[in-house]
């Protein structure tokens, strides 16, 4: 982040606790030639001094209470109409804390996520800022400057919306990544089990980015890249012996299969956006499956011993696929469906959130932010099926599902969506993601659920309440409880349960 | 509640804020012949007054902050060694918050989930108490009087640990209750789609719940019993005009398919077991989709609205069956495989729960907690499953994945699950829940999945880091971050991406 800000002409003024951290940054902004443009300071007094006011200090840090401590810190040295711009992906509700705890001294503070990853943070990163609007207009145009430029040159950065928005918006932004990574990964399992080689794989990938539904998908444009990749000096003996045998590995070929970050806490997103799904009551069947998957994956000794208990467990077997041309042509379908799932669950999540905490998104800045720079960049989607939605700028019931351009794409790849499931539980694949999608979206588009069947037995053992099918009243419509309850079996007391059994 | 402490010969003072539900619970008692049990009492003052001491003061309020307004009008009235039994469906950690508030002044909070429905209010309910051992030991003869028994008489209740483990348990209860119900109401689905009658479908709910590995499940025997109910003076005119044909509807036929009690707000536990699964990181797919699923079921409005946009969406086909014996047989056992699930699931969220909040968990006496008396009552899982991993009470790592007897199981009916999964999705049924389990125990039993090259992606942008398949500390089997980082792409400056276009 300081080299980007460097890069842009920026003084920029570091802080750190570690001091070998703030000169590796010095060394890299001197060897780039930013001559100067990079101090390091150790105390907050004399970092503040350093810096003209109103003063713009930059947060990367982890999400937690570290950010409370260094706020804590740093307040003493700060004056009205500072503005703090908290660049991590901290959890929206410590944004607005700390937003209600500066209020009064005149201090704004900022909540921003920030979207590319290590690659993209120096490359211009896509920027979603929330909160105050007019310490949002003051860092605005430095923002543009800094943020990923989309194909028609316009920065990915844009006003979202008040409170801890923005911070908001990008913990969704990953959880759709997440969901988006599910669908793909398990799209290489299927075509490593069609007995495709790693680079064939990628070649695939390569088609999928350049035309069609999947066209202009960061993540499929890094795993075609990434599926060729051979690492210098190693070569391919697994026991790490060194040979001099020229042909190296595919890196690919020797990773193994643990996704850690919710468990380790260095990511937050992919559980909060999941239990704020929950919470808000977002049916998210493709990214809390996803979620789960990844936990799965990430406790490997957990399915070492339950491979040994069950004998090797259920591993799929080899796909023998006629027409593969049309087989990976159904997957690709597949594999959109369940990207275009996970956008269409992320917004509703934001959306919900939105009426909940009056946060007047601006849905059309969403819509700028993800067009580049960040990790969900997938242009047909943002071009064919959030363009027309998110420009116009809904205020209200936000629901691709009932969009008739998401339709089309839905009439035209579900076939191949329930082709690909069908040929993968036949044969073991591992398609979590997926499966779930197309239970998405058959249920949600559904008007004669067996859960009726569910809820006669809430009915019966709660005394629930229900709804019956011929009640034409608005009610029906919306989650609210039912007017009806039936006495399935009048209640009995223990001594008639029980009988001469029953004793005091 | 009160009816069933009175049917024991406790003398009961009521308070409520409501005199006339005083009063009808009254009537009740007196009709049932417990004459002068039952008391009213409009005041704090005079109800503790009117109990001898240590007082037992039994809470029966919804969740959140109603219980702290009773606890804080109640607390100046009692005295240190009273006992406060929360039987609501209370967070646990508001459970622990009261104990804490309590604590210095000898007053004991016991966090007690009960199960059982309305029906079992009355005729002996599943209670499940944890807090303060002493106060524990006071009140359990009591319990044990008035709690549900098992066919060997004994009573389901026991000190199941420290703090809120109490609630906590009974909370993780009503996420697998949630599991089992989904799974079977997808079953019931797939037989209406098989072309049977809603009474067809009864009987065939009663054999399974008569023998094999559904025996003695109590939500399929009240599924067999409320799919014959009628009701009496109803006719099957769904416009609601009467009728003086004299064959009335079934009332199953009747019920909508709108499941909403996580939205009322009337219940808490389905939504906070599953963010707990989520934020205790453990892999829980049938739960967390049947979630999903319950949500999406709600909003009935949105689904019209998506079905409109749909034109019909995506209906279940008839099933061709060639064997229906069989098939109802493949049925069945996925059905079991998914309320296995959902247990299994769930046992993994209480032992980690038990794990970060140190409350020793006596796991043979959640065993027979659940024994009889509650919802997810099923003979064949306790008896064959849960009974020779509990009641050894397994300290730690408590894992159903890891034992031999889940594993036969698994091995008789993976293959049934596999085939109604595979037809199911062929003809578009709705079986998230039952699908999710397909795919949960392929992974959870896995040593090769396709997450490789999820955690590839990771690290090409966001550096995260990988384990190698050839690496063997011990690290690698745990969820810790990975030791390896490849340098997939060197990061490149924004000019460098950009070229001449980039601009200042």
């Amino acid at each position: 982040m300081a080299l980007l800000f460097a890069e842009d002409g920026v003084h920029v003024s570091l802080s750190d606790p570690s001091e070998e951290a703030m000169d590796a940054v010095i060394e890299k902004a001197e060897k780039s030639g930013y001559n100067g443009k990079v101090k390091k300071y150790k105390h907050y007094d004399s970092l503040c001094k350093s810096l003209s006011t109103p003063r713009l200090l930059v947060f990367s840090l982890p999400h937690g209470s570290v950010g409370d401590k260094v706020l804590e810190g740093l307040m003493p040295h700060l004056s009205r109409s500072d503005i703090i711009l908290d660049c991590g992906n901290e959890h929206f509700a410590n944004t607005e804390r700390r937003q209600e705890k500066v209020k009064d001294t005149g201090i704004r503070y900022i909540g921003c996520g920030v979207s590319g990853g290590y690659q993209a943070a120096r490359a211009g990163p896509s920027m979603c800022p929330g909160g105050d609007e007019s310490a949002l207009k003051e860092v605005l145009p430095l923002l543009e400057r800094v943020a990923a430029k989309d194909k028609n040159e316009k920065p990915c950065v844009g006003i979202v919306g008040k409170g801890g928005s923005g911070h908001y918006v990008k913990m969704v932004h990953n959880g759709i990544e997440h969901g988006m990574m599910s669908a793909l990964c398990e799209a290489w399992g299927i075509m490593r089990n069609m007995g495709m080689g790693y680079e064939e794989i990628g070649n695939v990938f390569k088609d999928w980015n350049s035309s069609g539904e999947l066209k202009g998908t960061f993540l499929i444009s890094i795993g075609a890249d990434l599926s060729h990749k051979r690492e210098p000096g190693k070569d391919s003996n697994a026991d790490g012996k060194s040979s001099s045998q020229g042909n190296h590995p595919l890196v690919i070929s020797e990773v193994l299969d643990k996704v850690v970050q919710d468990i380790t806490g260095e990511e937050g997103t992919g559980i909060w956006s999941n239990t704020e799904a929950i919470e808000l009551h977002v049916p998210a069947f493709t990214l809390n499956i996803a979620h789960a998957f990844r936990l799965a994956s990430a406790f490997r000794g957990d399915r070492e011993k339950a491979n040994t208990a069950l004998d090797g467990g259920f591993p799929p077997s080899e796909l023998n696929i006629q027409d593969k041309a049309a087989f990976i042509e159904d997957l690709r379908k597949a594999t959109y469906l369940s990207c275009l799932a996970s956008f269409i669950q992320g917004i509703n999540i934001i959306a919900r959130a939105d009426q909940a905490h009056g946060w007047g998104i601006d849905y059309a800045q969403v819509w700028q932010i993800w067009r580049a720079g960040c990790i969900i960049q997938a242009d047909y989607i943002s071009d064919e099926i959030l363009a027309p939605v998110l420009k116009s700028n809904p205020s209200s019931n936000l629901n691709l599902n009932f969009s008739p351009r998401v339709a089309k794409d839905l009439h035209n790849c579900f076939p191949a969506l329930r082709r690909v499931v069908a040929k993968s539980v036949e044969t073991d694949q591992v398609t979590p993601a997926i499966s779930a999608t197309l239970e998405y979206f058959k249920v949600i588009s559904a008007t004669d659920l067996p859960t009726a069947f569910y809820e006669a037995e809430l009915d019966y053992f709660g005394s629930h309440m229900f709804d019956m099918k011929s009640d034409k009243d608005q009610q029906v419509k919306e989650p609210m409880e039912g007017k009806h309850h039936f006495e399935w079996k009048p209640a009995t007391s223990q001594k008639e349960v029980y009988g001469q059994n029953y004793k005091v």
